[in-house]
Parts: structure tokens; sequence; C-alpha cells
């Protein structure tokens, strides 16, 4: 049995599949876990690829680490989405953390990553609090800001649209203190179809934050094995002295668990291809 | 009608195809060019995906310029393989390169691209002289050394296997100039099976070069979409000031020809995540 995900035409994914180990048709999207025949446990919602136990490292570091180290010291952490639990595993690891809320509309997708992805998440933490709700309501009323924002939601179609709005990131500088960073994830460059997003997304950005910037990272999985992300900030910029040398001292402590990224691949994510510059300038 | 290549267990990319352009089987390989829905005219040989029309510029881009631009002013270039053309048409657009010698095995790959890849080949530049010879031999017999070799073969089975030997790089060594730069594409770091030739790669270069570091760029139809090459030299550094400056000014002249490389590429392709240092250290 072949999983198959088409990005642009009929050009895709195909992965070999054992066998389906959790298929549920949810009030919000369809959530199947297959079980492959080279990437361990795999997540699929709507048909697109979330992660696989072999790749999910590259996803979860770089839309965690990039961010968390740019802060000089975040202590409380929004999660939007992120349901499988590897967001907040990732930000779990940073010492200085003592508070994550973690707002994923479908418990489905808990349930199906605490039974099958056990590795990936880290529910059990106490610091950890998970609320079943919309995050994109629970924005709205934030009354104790954040220091750091992660958006870990899906792509930019179903519950998920609502991501990719101005309305969205305005309500995020507002639940932000004033040293904050929010990452994002910000879709392929590859597919063409998803140029438009990504590029209204990213003047959104510009004319809400102080800073916003892209990066890029490798993901076998995802179409075409290059996916985007965004930081946007109230004045920190990734490449400030202060936080090459936090990125440096901080990935040293957690190199054990790093499989990804280091201090050269978060300077690094940064630079474009001339064809992705073009995308949002 | 879909073309499929699997790099991992039935892992892989599909593509939809509208027609079988070219398909014959030559002495060494298998080559194929398909009409695709999306990419444009599509090469393969042995059924391993070599460019289309859509996404050769990141290929080329990459293992031409990082390479060229390293050298102060490259005159005599070599490139082993290089059938379709297109890493010769990126090492002519260097306005100090007066001779290119291009050795390809296969005439057939040639043949292809010339009528099914117009825009990829400048088979009429008077400067390019096409061989077809095997270039491992070809290497043996060097007289007048280059300034650039750069390494444009398949993958390491077939005619290619020996491409990724001692023997051949010390070669190189030996027909390069005294600050001579080679590069050459090293697989992908995604694929476990070639891991084991990935790192006896690298460790025949770090033992015949006094310089040798692996780079990386986003290739869609490449396996997993994550590419990797080796630019070695005997002192140049890819890093060097004088070589950062040239790359600022050249990029800045050839601005209007380059989709994928410029200044902030070439320092970040050589930042490895850590499972890539992994594989070669």
């Amino acid at each position: 049995m072949q999983f198959n995900e088409y990005y642009n035409g009929r050009t895709g994914l195909t992965v070999g599949i054992k066998e389906i180990l959790f298929s549920e048709q949810t009030p919000y999207q369809k959530v199947e876990v297959f079980k492959t025949d080279t990437w361990g446990n795999m997540l699929t919602i709507d048909g697109m690829v979330m992660l696989s136990e072999m790749d999910e490292f590259v996803y979860h570091e770089m839309i965690v680490h990039v961010g968390m180290f740019s802060h000089p010291a975040p202590r409380r952490v929004l999660i939007i989405g992120g349901g499988d639990g590897g967001t907040a595993r990732e930000v779990l690891r940073h010492p200085s953390v003592e508070h994550v809320d973690m707002v994923e509309i479908d418990e489905a997708v808990v349930r199906a990553a605490r039974q099958f992805f056990p590795e990936v998440g880290d529910f059990e933490n106490p610091k950890l609090h998970v609320r079943y709700e919309d995050g994109i309501r629970f924005l709205e009323n934030v009354t104790d800001p954040y220091d750091v924002i992660i958006i870990d939601g899906s792509d930019p179609v179903g519950p998920a649209v609502e991501l990719f709005s101005e309305r969205f990131y305005k309500n995020c500088y507002k639940a932000l203190t004033p040293s904050g960073v929010i990452t994002a994830q910000t879709e392929s460059p590859w597919v063409a179809s998803y140029h438009p997003d990504i590029k209204n997304l990213f003047q959104v950005l510009d004319a809400t934050f102080e800073v916003s910037e892209m990066y890029l990272a490798y993901i076998p999985l995802y179409p075409a094995g290059m996916w985007s992300f965004a930081l946007a900030s109230k004045g920190i910029r990734p490449h400030d002295p202060e936080v090459l040398q936090r990125v440096e001292q901080g990935t040293t402590k957690m190199a054990s668990t790093l499989q990804y990224y280091n201090s050269e691949i978060h300077r690094a994510a940064f630079a474009l291809p001339g064809f992705v510059r073009d995308i949002i300038r």
C-alpha cells in the first residue's frame, strides 16, 4: 500500500505503508496514523503529512529553538496547534520555561499522538497545560502575555485558514511581552499555489511587527523537502550578537538532544535563495 | 502516467507524466526524457531524475558558482560528466573563463539534452569543447592543468562508481593548478544507503586535499529534496574574505541570471545540520 501526497499537479511524495493504525474524521479534519515501511509511524491531517517518527526532529527543533533562543529568557510560552506534542517537548528543554499553554482545537490529534508517537510528546510534564480550544479565539482573550508564541498549525485550509490572517497576527502582537518573539510555519516555497498565502502572510508580519524574517529547513516528508518558517518580534533580531551568543551556549548544553539545529544552522537558515526572496519581496 | 523514484524503502518521488519523449538503452545506462505535467521536460538516467526544466537552475548554479567564485580567476575548467550542458552554461557565465573541456562518456545524454532541453545547454559556445570519453581515463592523462574541475556525474553506481574512489581524486589533485578548486555532487544525506559512500568520499577528500567541505542545496526532484556537494582545494577556503568579496561583486554582476545562488547562500550552504555532520565526521 502506498500513501501519496501531491503538491504540484501530480508531483508529490509516495510512502510505503504497512498498516493504517488510526483513522478518524473529527469535527475539524481527517486524522490518520500510518505505520510506514522506513519512517516509523506517520501522522497525516486531511491527507497531508504532519510528521513521521524518523523526521519529526527537523520540524520541531526548527520551529522552536530559532525563536526560543532569540528571546533572552522565555518563561511563558504559548503554542497554537502543535497537538502531536513535539513542539512542546522542544520548548520544555529550555530551562527558563515555567509555563507552556498548548491550545489545540482537535483532541483527536493529541489522542492519536499519545498512543502512536510516545517519543514525540512530553505530555506528563507539569509545566505543560493542554487546552482543547480554538487557538484563534484563545488569543483574543489573553490577559497574561507570553514571551514566545509558536504557531504550529496545519496548512492554510480548514480550521487553520485564519492562522494566515492580519487579525490573528495583531492579536499575537497584543499577547506578547515587550521582548516577545513569535515563530510560525509558513509552507513550502516550492509549492506555487501557496505563494499568494506566503506573500500575504509576510506582508502582514511586516506591517504588524518591528522585525520579521523568513527561515528555511530541509524536511524530507514535506512538499519538495523545503519548508519555510517566520520569526517576528517587537525588536529582537535573530542575528543580534547577544542572540548568537545565547545560541552558542545553549546548543552546547542541549547538544545531546539536537539532531538538526546548531549555531551555524541558526544563522544559515535565514539565507534565502533568489526564487524564495522573490516570493516575499 | 506516473514516474516513480524510490530512495528509502518504498518512499520517494512521484511525478505526473504526459509523454515519453526519448528512451534509449546506451552502452552505459538507460537515458530517458519525459514530458511532465508541471516541471517541463525531465531527464532520467537508470530511473533516477537528473533534472527538469523547472528546477535545474538549483543544481547547476550550486555545483558551479560556489567553486568558480572561490577561485580568483578561473581560466581553464574541466567538467567530468555534465552531459545535459547546464553545468557548462553556468561556468561560461564567468568572464575569466577561456577554455572548458566537458568530458561526457555517453553521447546519448548530450543528444537528448540538445533536442529536449534547448535552454539548458550552451553547446555552440566556442569556448566549450565536448569530448565523448571516459572522464576517469581522461583525468589520468591531463598535461595542461585546470583551475577548476567539476565532477557532475550520476550516482555511485554504473559508470560513475569510480567517481567516488581515492585514485580518481588523486588524479584530480594532480590535474589542478596550485590555486585549483574542485566541486562534486555527493548524494542526498537523507538516503541512508548512500551514507557509506558519502563518508568514504569525504575521507578521501580530507586525505587528498588541503581543504574539503560539504555544502547543501534544496533540489525538489532529488531524493528528499536535499542534496550535498563537496568543495575541495589546495588551500582556498570558501569563507576566505577575498572569496566572499568576489562572490558579492560577482553575484551583483550576474544577478539577472541567478535564481538560487547569492552571497548569503554561498556562506549558508556550508552550515550542516547535526545529522549530516554525523555522516561525515
